[in-house]
C-alpha cells in the first residue's frame, strides 16, 4: 500500500463513516501513524439518503471527500480499497491493493441491508444504505413513471405506480413521507396523462407500530402524519417473498408492484478473519467490551454499527445509528491516546440525546430524553440538527438553499435519471402502435 | 407510445437540447400537438460539463427536468426514448418504445464526438458530450490519483498523472484550465505523498493556434493564460493512435498517459432513414435550406448542431454551438405557426453574438462582433452570461453559490467517485506488500 515507515505505532481504521471519521479527527497529529481505508473516497451523511432517492437533494450535497477531512493531518494516510480479510495472527489486513501491518486495528465498517437470507427478495428489491443505491432508487421511481405513461394495461400501470416499503423504521417512514410529497409536488404535475391517484405508497411493518424504537406517542403522531399524506400502513404483516412483481406476506395480503424498497433490517458489514467467539451470528455484529475492544483481542477494536456492546441498558447492543457511532469514535480516540501514555482506558457510556424522524413538509416527531413533541416545531428542529451535522460549509449552504427552494416552490428539481437503473424489464412493448 | 389523438397536426421533436427546448417553448399552447422525445429525461447545459468533470459543480446543477419545462403546456407530451429510424414514406418514426406518426418532424439530435474512424482511440479515450461521460471523467481523474499513491514504478506513476487533451477548441481549453486549477487547489493538498509537480496537462492541437474559431487576439491571450497555468501546448500535432497507454502522433512526439480526453471533433448525431442526398457524410450533418427544411422533404426539419445550412457567410454551415441552435429553434417555432396560418416562412439569419471561453480563475477571453477583451472582466462576463443562461432559478442559485465557495475557498468539493469508472486496469498490484 506504499505507506512509509514511521516511528509511531500504526492505527488502521477500516471505514470512513460516522465512527471512523470521528476517530480520525481525534487522532489528528497524535503520536500515531493512521491509515484510514474506505471503499468510497467520500464520507456519506446517511440520514439524508432518502432525500437523494426522492430527488430533493443532489448526491454531492450529502457526501464529503475523506481526503479533505484529513488534508492537514500529519502521518495520516487514506487508501481507497475494500478489506478482504483480517489476519490477526500476523497483525495485518489483506486488501484489494495489498496487505498492511497494524499495531492497532479499528473496524468501523458499519452495517448493510439484512434480507434475512431471502435471496429472491435481495435480487428483486432495492436497498438504501449508500449513495449509488439511493441514486438507483431515484432512477427506478422515475423510470417506472416513464413506463406507466406507455402501458395500456391497467394492472401493469398500477403495479408500476405501486411502491412498497418494507420496514417502518426511520428510513421506511422518512422515505414514505418523501414519496408522498413527491406524488403531490411533482408527479401529479409532471405526468398529467396519468391518474396519479392510482399511485400507492404501502408501508409494511412486522409489528404493531411504526418507528417502534421511538416512544408510543411519537409512533402515533408519525402514523397520523403518514395517513394524512395518503400512505397505507400495514402493521403486523411480514413480507415472505417478492419475485419482481408479486409480494407475498404471512397473511392473505399480497401486492403487485414494480418497486420494493427493503428497509426491514440491517446487519453488521463484517470482515472475515476474526474468531467465531467475537461474532454475533444472527446480526453479524462484533462483540466488544466497554472499551470497544473486540472479544478475544487486545489490539483490535470495533466501533459504530458493526460493534455490539452488550450492557444492562442495551442488552442487544446500542442502536445502529449515528450517535453511538460518533460517541464511540470519540472515546476510542481518547482511549488510544491514553494507551500510548500508559494510562487506563475509560469505559464507554452512551449519552442518548434522543431521536427524531421527519415525515414530510412541516411534519416531524422528536423524542428527547424527557420530552416528546411533533409537528412544525419538531420539523424545524429536525432540519436544524441535520444541517449543523453535515460536514462542510458548502454542503450546509447548498442543502439549506435546496430545502428553502423545495419548500417555497413545492418542487424537487433532482428528478433526473442520470444513470438509468437497469431493472429486468417489467413491461415489454410491441412496435405496432402509431 | 400512447399519445392520444388530437385535432391539431402533430409535431414530433427529437432531442431536448438547446434547439429542441427552444422550439418546444415557442410551440407552447399553439395549434399543434407536440411530442418531444429524448433519451434523457433532462436538458443538459453542455457549456458547463467541464466543471462537472473537474468536480466544481454537481451534475444536477446543470441538468433540468424536461417534464418541468413543459409542465403546463397543453396537448404536449414527453417520451423518454431513443429514435431508431425515420420512415419518411409513412411519416412515422420508429423508436425503442414503438412507432409514432408525425405531421411535422423536427430533428434536433445535436452532435456527438468524432473520432474520425479510429476505433482504438474511441475505445481507450474519454469524451465529454453528456453528463454521464463527464462523471466518468471525474471518476477516472480521481481513480488515477488513488492509484498513483500506490505504485512504486515512477514511469507508471507519471503516466497516471499525465492528462492528454486532444483538441484545443473551447472544450479542450476550458478543461485544461480547470485541470490546472484542480492541480493547484485540490490535488496538491489531497495527495501530500505525491510529487504533484509531476502532474502534466498536455493540450494537443492539430493546427497552429488554440481556440482557432476565435480571433487571433483571443487565441494568443488564451494561450498565454494556459502557459501561465502550467498547461503544455503542442501545436501542429495530430494524434494518430492511443492504445490505452501510449499516444502516438504524426511527429516524433509520444506521450505515456492513462487518460486521454478527446475533444478534437464533433459530428452530427444522425438518425437513419433520410435520403443520402440530405446527408453530408464527412461530418454526418443534415443539409437544410434557409427554413431549416431538410433537403428533399417538405415536412421534415433539422435544427441545431445536426443541421448544416450552407450560406455565403457560413459555407460549411453554422458553428456547432448553443447560439445557432437556440436561434434556429426559435425561428422554426415561429415558422411552424406561420405555416399553420398559411403564411410564408421567414428565412434564418444567424445573429452572431460572439463567443467566449474561460481558462481558469480570473481568466477568460471574449470575442464580441466588434470588440475583443480578456482577463478578469472577461471572466466576470463569462460567469454572468453562463449563470443567466442556465434554466431554472434553483440551478442558477446553486451554481452561483458553488462558484463563490470555490473562488473563496480555493476548493472543489465535488471530488467524489460516486460511480467508479471501470477502465481496464492500468496497473496491477501484488499482495506482498506490508
Amino acid at each position: 500500500m506504499n505507506i512509509p515507515a514511521s516511528k509511531n505505532p500504526r492505527v488502521v481504521i477500516i471505514g470512513g463513516g460516522f465512527a471512523g471519521i470521528q476517530l480520525a479527527k481525534k487522532l489528528k497529529n497524535q503520536k500515531f501513524q493512521v491509515v484510514l481505508l474506505d471503499k468510497h473516497n467520500y464520507h456519506t451523511f446517511q440520514p439524508l439518503l432518502y432525500q437523494v432517492a426522492t430527488g430533493g437533494l443532489e448526491a454531492g450535497s450529502i457526501a464529503y471527500p475523506i481526503r479533505k477531512v484529513i488534508q492537514e493531518y500529519k502521518d495520516f494516510y487514506f487508501r481507497l480499497t475494500s478489506v478482504k480479510e483480517i489476519d490477526a495472527v500476523n497483525r495485518k489486513i489483506i486488501s484489494e491493493i495489498g496487505d498492511l501491518h497494524y499495531d492497532y486495528l479499528v473496524i468501523a465498517t458499519g452495517s448493510k441491508t439484512n434480507y434475512f437470507g431471502n435471496k429472491e427478495i435481495e435480487r428483486n428489491s432495492m436497498s438504501m444504505k449508500t449513495i449509488p443505491q439511493s441514486l438507483n432508487i431515484r432512477s427506478l421511481i422515475l423510470e417506472n413513471f416513464e413506463q406507466a405513461v406507455l402501458v395500456k394495461d391497467e394492472a401493469e400501470r398500477n403495479a408500476l405506480m405501486n411502491f412498497v416499503l418494507v420496514g417502518a423504521g426511520p428510513t421506511g417512514v422518512e422515505l414514505a413521507g418523501a414519496l408522498a410529497e413527491m406524488k403531490k409536488a411533482i408527479l401529479q404535475k409532471d405526468y398529467p396523462d396519468l391518474n396519479i391517484e392510482k399511485m400507492q405508497i404501502n408501508l409494511v411493518q412486522g409489528d404493531d407500530r411504526v418507528l417502534n424504537a421511538m416512544t408510543v406517542k411519537s409512533s402515533a403522531a408519525a402514523e397520523k402524519f403518514l395517513v394524512k399524506l395518503g400512505v397505507r400502513i400495514w402493521k403486523n404483516v411480514r413480507v415472505t417473498n417478492y419475485d419482481g412483481r408479486t409480494i407475498t406476506t404471512d397473511s392473505d395480503l399480497t401486492f403487485e408492484s414494480a418497486t420494493v424498497i427493503w428497509t426491514a433490517g440491517v446487519q453488521g458489514a463484517k470482515v472475515p478473519g476474526l474468531n467465531a467467539d467475537a461474532l454475533i451470528e444472527r446480526i453479524e455484529r462484533i462483540r466488544v467490551n466497554q472499551y470497544n475492544q473486540v472479544k478475544g483481542y487486545e489490539n483490535i477494536f470495533a466501533i459504530g454499527d458493526i460493534a455490539s456492546m452488550e450492557t444492562q441498558k442495551y442488552p442487544q447492543g446500542h442502536p445502529m445509528m449515528a450517535q453511538p457511532a460518533i460517541q464511540q469514535g470519540n472515546l476510542l480516540g481518547e482511549n488510544l491516546i491514553r494507551l500510548s501514555q500508559k494510562k487506563a482506558m475509560k469505559p464507554f457510556e452512551y449519552n442518548d440525546k434522543g431521536s427524531m424522524a421527519t415525515i414530510g413538509r412541516n411534519k416531524a416527531v422528536v423524542d428527547l430524553p424527557h420530552y416528546h413533541f411533533s409537528g412544525v416545531f419538531a420539523w424545524f428542529v429536525w432540519m436544524f440538527i441535520h444541517l449543523i451535522s453535515l460536514i462542510g460549509f458548502k454542503n450546509k449552504a447548498v442543502v439549506f438553499l435546496n430545502w428553502v427552494y423545495n419548500y417555497i416552490a413545492f418542487d424537487r428539481e433532482g428528478r433526473l435519471i442520470i444513470r438509468p437503473y437497469k431493472k429486468k424489464s417489467f413491461v415489454t412493448f410491441t412496435s405496432d402502435e402509431i
